[in-house]
């Protein structure tokens, strides 16, 4: 049912009314049945440290909108130009290419304010996130312009908001610092099985098929191996990071 | 030396470089000689509630990181298609259309970056900006898309930015309820006295110029009498919103 509770708190979240077309571009991304990996990583972060997992509700709200946002832009014709995303039209082909750069920029703002509403260590939470705002568009930014090799473009446009979902969840849940960091390497190398990942899926890889499996492989058993020590429940975490690895199949 | 303070902090905060190009977009939109009029404001709202500006800075660098954010998207090719901004390339004239989204992407994120630094009052400070950043994209979706009327324009696009510089200034410095929205009020006015003002040196003023100038005078005189029952030092509030009255004389 926190599955249910992500939907509903975004919907609460992205209710605004005017101006119209505005708030529908935004629904229109957010609303989209998106598989909500990422609030998903978070809330079983807090649950992990021991927390409970409606504490981290709104920075995994904040994650999915930080997600969103970046996904919008990422279609823009001065970017990849793509006019579908999830079966449905891009948020540029359906509103135009400005009502769409204004969508992602409201929706950022609005993930901040979902961050600052955590229960406990909102302060910290809205600075891991800013920072990884700050990080994907670093990693974007690398691959459009060919600066910095595949792992910094990996590390930052994907592996970043995983951890931005694993350490807010872990901070909403009330984790430890070591416990913290646990969960930051583990989702650092979930994040970088995910791109290995996506990239082979997308017949785009830079290495050989072999070789990215065994990447794939490598990373996905780092991530479950960070998992030890935690005092929580990992079980969710460990099957996250085995079904992700074995997406294509 | 406020003032050399908030280029210091703002150069700071811009100081990444990976990749250089990213940052020498940001630093190209931010690093531009602008006038400073909402980190100013942010600092005096600190000092006019009895408070040290030096509390504000942060918060003050968020404003106008916040703002220069809104420039980098307004002067996009799918926006206004600005190509000179301060005398200077735009951004996307110099860095291309995508880097252009990207850097604006990036300082906003920087922007609550700053904003979760204050030394108080953090959590309430990152709220204000947050519901600022939805606020002035609803403005500039109001008016891109001819959806609400003038009042409804003015009030996001532009006041919002200045109350969001008033009240987290009041924030960081201490301030009472009371005199947050004392100084709210002194900027919602300053504000649309100043977004009146623009549009008449524009020469695109939705009234006569008798008429523009009457609402120019009429919320100076609001602005400054919401100023009354503040403990700090208004002074340097009252001639501000003055100065900005006469701004074409």
């Amino acid at each position: 049912m926190m599955a249910e509770k992500i939907e509903e708190t975004l919907a609460e979240l992205l209710s605004g009314a005017r101006p119209a077309i505005l708030f529908d571009a935004m629904r229109h991304a957010v609303m989209s049945g998106g598989k909500r990996l990422r609030p998903r990583l978070c809330l079983l972060a807090a649950k992990a440290v021991g927390g409970n997992e409606a504490d981290a509700l709104y920075p995994a709200c904040a994650i999915e909108l930080l997600h969103s946002y970046t996904l919008i832009h990422d279609d823009l014709p001065s970017m990849d130009g793509d006019t579908v995303r999830r079966g449905r039209p891009s948020v540029w082909a359906k509103f135009g290419e400005a009502n769409a750069v204004l969508a992602g920029d409201a929706i950022q703002a609005l993930a901040f304010s979902a961050a600052v509403r955590a229960p406990r260590n909102a302060g910290r939470i809205v600075a891991v996130l800013a920072e990884a705002g700050v990080g994907v568009v670093r990693g974007q930014a690398a691959e459009l312009n060919g600066e910095g090799d595949i792992g910094f473009v990996y590390r930052h446009k994907t592996a970043d908001l995983f951890m931005a979902a694993a350490v807010t969840g872990a901070l909403a849940g009330g984790g430890s610092e070591a416990d913290i960091e646990r969960l930051r390497t583990y989702a650092l190398n979930l994040g970088l099985a995910f791109q290995h990942e996506d990239n082979l899926l997308d017949g785009d890889s830079p290495c050989s098929r072999e070789e990215a499996w065994r990447k794939i492989a490598d990373f996905t058993s780092k991530a479950i191996s960070a998992l030890g020590g935690l005092t929580g429940d990992t079980a969710p975490l460990a099957a996250l990071a085995e079904k992700l690895a074995v997406r294509s199949a």
